[in-house]
């Protein structure tokens, strides 16, 4: 029987600047007694990595900019909380109804440019990672020293969507896994040759996740064990539409 | 530890128009000794239901309409499959580069309106079911009548989505359980009261489930077990935006 397994890491405790995610990581897995082996994926919340790495801001030490101010009002947001979203974006793609879209310096097309208020304490806002496969790859590294074992790990975030209401969570950095799974090409049992079939497995293993971590159940890393995916390397970027095969970017 | 539990359901055979999909799950739990309990989730692969419900076309019975004939030169389809695509569909929302994005008659907005012609049989093409909300009830009606347990159903598809490559499975259809969790309110811990915090559960049970259906393993039901959702009568319309809230529909 094909099975998959999740776990959540808790009691990592407060993630402050300079922690090593990765051994917070370690540390958790000995307490909880548990042995990480081959194929494990670690699912990290950005939020912790954001900490760890001091992607953390204060807002009252924020200097608003005229934009962020004439933005703030048909928006209804903080200026010094625009000033930090648009320092974090490349370009807006829509706004209205109190929401900004933007690209990411990353190339992420989210909200708010993933800066967010909850879970970072009152007056701090967490960006993203400034290079979230580096840092997925950082605590990779960490764990195998540590452990001994290579797992995948995955840093996640909540994303919201056009179309369909809440978020879910996605892959915003990856190491020792590929993203995508291409499966076009193959015979699906009925000799016919798949098209339409890549599916984003990294997206998909953080949304698991995602159901353990929860917004109030401090858990910021959930094991994922029994996982098919391609344990090779492999970079979020992979998952992003590159803008000319992007059907809803160009206005 | 909070754990979640995903068991793949191989070995339900071909499923032909007529079959009991609760029925057929009944039968490959007893088989691989699996006892439902209280809380259980049961994803299930909308293909299974369509073909159960006998929402499967032959193409070579479709007449294609002139639209469709237009149609097909610039998208490089099938005149006969955009015939079907139109007929499911409510509106075209985009096209270009050989796809065309429609919303649904139920309010899907997706790709070639769900109709797919993977694992169906060759000649063959699978339609949405019409109603998937009443599909997974009747099926969660169909297991408790025959096990004594109310699980959740969740129906559920592999949707494609703007700017970000591959497919994430989502929920078509819900049963006995709510759609959306909404945190908004609640504190994080940091005595901040979250505001973006709706999480669209049903999607993420279903793109878990996904990582173990694949394209190819022929596993068209997934129980999960562990899941903390809120077990109440719920819609998958519920995770549908509505269009005046919809950043990305009026163009």
């Amino acid at each position: 029987m094909r099975r998959l397994e999740l776990t959540g890491l808790e009691g990592l405790g407060e993630v402050v600047r300079g922690n090593s995610v990765g051994q917070l990581i370690h540390q958790a897995c000995s307490r909880l007694g548990i042995s990480l082996v081959e194929g494990d994926i670690l699912v990290v919340a950005h939020k912790i990595v954001s900490k760890a790495e001091g992607r953390v801001s204060r807002l009252d030490e924020i200097e608003p900019s005229a934009q962020a101010v004439e933005l703030s009002g048909p928006l209804n947001k903080d200026p010094r909380l625009l000033e930090v979203i648009l320092g974090e974006s490349r370009r807006i793609i829509k706004m209205g109804g109190g929401t900004i879209i933007v690209e990411t310096h990353h190339g992420f097309i989210c909200a708010n440019a993933g800066v967010d208020l909850s879970n970072v304490g009152l007056g701090h806002v967490a960006l993203l990672p400034q290079e979230p496969d580096r840092s997925a790859e950082e605590i990779r590294e960490e764990v195998r020293q540590l452990s001994g074992v290579a797992t995948g790990v995955i840093v996640s975030d909540s994303f919201g969507r056009p179309w369909r209401l809440g978020t879910t969570d996605v892959a915003l950095g990856v190491a020792g896994l590929k993203p995508l799974r291409d499966d076009r090409g193959k015979n699906d049992g009925y000799n016919y040759e798949l098209r339409a079939a890549v599916t984003a497995v990294a997206d998909e293993i953080a949304s698991a996740a995602s159901l353990i971590m929860g917004k109030r159940n401090r858990v910021p890393v959930v094991l994922v064990r029994g996982c098919d995916v391609e344990l090779e390397k492999g970079s979020a970027r992979e998952l992003l539409r590159p803008e000319e095969e992007d059907l809803f970017r160009k206005f």
